[in-house]
């Protein structure tokens, strides 16, 4: 069977202790360096397969400080505190003697508690009613997914405008479709075109600068959704002086909360 | 003059490049530990310190690796990367040779370009017409702050009840008041007690683990600001397995999002 095209750009051969060794993957480029979703699952990756971890991931938050080039990286990954329900890492990626990235991971052991759905998912007609829109984009990663939009499709790039809202809602899962894990909605947090894109229907040159993404549900719960579609919220709230932030939502198919995003985003002009 | 009590809180001596001596101060406790927002901006303040440092402050998040006991502690403060536009340091806090709490922190060149405020302010009452409402609780440090609650106000641990809803709307700024600047702005983004304690109206044990910023603003904006009321909101999204969300907004009284902010906390029970 062939290897799930995430699972290739997600291989780390081990260097040692808190050391591994990655490399860029073709299927996952983007205009400059690879897709960020993938930097953040492959770094959360990384502390994820060291014997030391303890807990599932609760929070991971990458900081975007170069362009990762193409070939071989190198991800440092160090325990800096463990505690009875938490434990705290730092992540940096390498590519020479050059910082690309760095991060932090937060894992937790999950308890039975009190729970709460506060923000409920928006109603929207299921996946199957809603038609895959074929990413119309000039990079390659989009490739890796199937987008069925709701609302704020791609930007129509010939037709430049500004638009008042930069809400999109979408049905996304991975193409070929894949189980889900928290790899994959590591991911998929950073699936959305920037906003600025969606606002002015242009492109014009943007890059997250730091992503930060909390995990609200455990492995079985992201088991149990399956390859089946999320649906995936997101929206900014200002643009200004070069910078926006963007926050997002992905939701299970039954309307549980599995991840909440955010990032701020560099762009120009 | 006497010092502002959050000066005193910030005053760093330096013991050698990217190295900050700092001081617990009684005025800032909370249950356990430091009220987090001063932790922020004492982190955020080594590297605003360091004569290295390039740009203005546009994301900072700080994991909360363990309490903060009373006495000294040292932050080291590393610029990992400058690119023409960012520069990403790494942090950390010590007490011997225990990291007390990581951070990273992104500083920014502004530069002019198209511009959009998205997201707009709520409509409430000017704080002058709003009634401050002294802090009702057990620890320190909410006293350093002007409390006026629009909705969601402190909650009533006499009276354990459910509520539906965690949002918070209020008009905050320091007490005595002091001029903005980005150091009190990452103190203030942590100024909600837990969304979980609006929710059920008892007090349980709980923490933030990490908290995000984006800063919006350049520093002539939040000098602008002077030391009137900020308005501030935030709500959680889900609460589950001893973990929430929370999300947070700081509006000029000008109407300008001044920072928005993101926080994961741990409660039990």
């Amino acid at each position: 069977m062939a290897v799930h095209s995430l699972d290739a750009a997600l291989n780390l051969q081990s260097l040692g202790e808190g050391r591994w060794l990655g490399r860029s993957h073709p299927d996952w480029a983007n205009m400059v360096g690879p897709f960020g979703g993938l930097t953040a699952a492959q770094l959360l990756h990384a502390a994820c397969l060291d014997p030391r971890r303890l807990g599932e991931p609760l929070a991971l938050t990458v900081n975007f400080a170069g362009a990762v080039a193409d070939g071989d990286f190198e991800i440092e990954a160090v325990p800096v505190r463990t505690n009875r329900s938490t434990q705290h890492w730092t992540l940096t990626q390498r590519q020479g003697d050059q910082a690309c990235s760095t991060a932090s991971a937060v894992f937790a052991v999950r308890r039975p508690t009190w729970s709460a759905a506060e923000l409920a998912m928006p109603v929207v007609p299921p996946a199957a009613q809603v038609p895959v829109d074929v990413p119309r984009s000039p990079v390659t990663w989009p490739r890796r997914y199937e987008f069925r939009f709701v609302e704020g499709g791609w930007p129509d790039f010939h037709h430049p405008r500004e638009v008042a809202d930069s809400r999109t809602v979408l049905w996304v899962r991975d193409d070929p479709p894949r189980t889900l894990d928290v790899q994959a909605l590591a991911a998929l947090a950073d699936v959305f075109y920037p906003r600025v894109f969606r606002r002015r229907q242009r492109a014009i040159p943007a890059g997250t600068v730091s992503l930060t993404t909390y995990f609200h549900a455990a492995a079985a719960a992201l088991a149990a959704q399956g390859d089946r579609p999320l649906l995936a919220v997101a929206h900014g709230r200002r643009f200004t002086q070069g910078f926006f932030d963007q926050s997002a939502e992905l939701w299970g198919d039954d309307g549980h909360l599995l991840a909440s995003s955010h990032q701020i985003v560099y762009y120009k002009e």
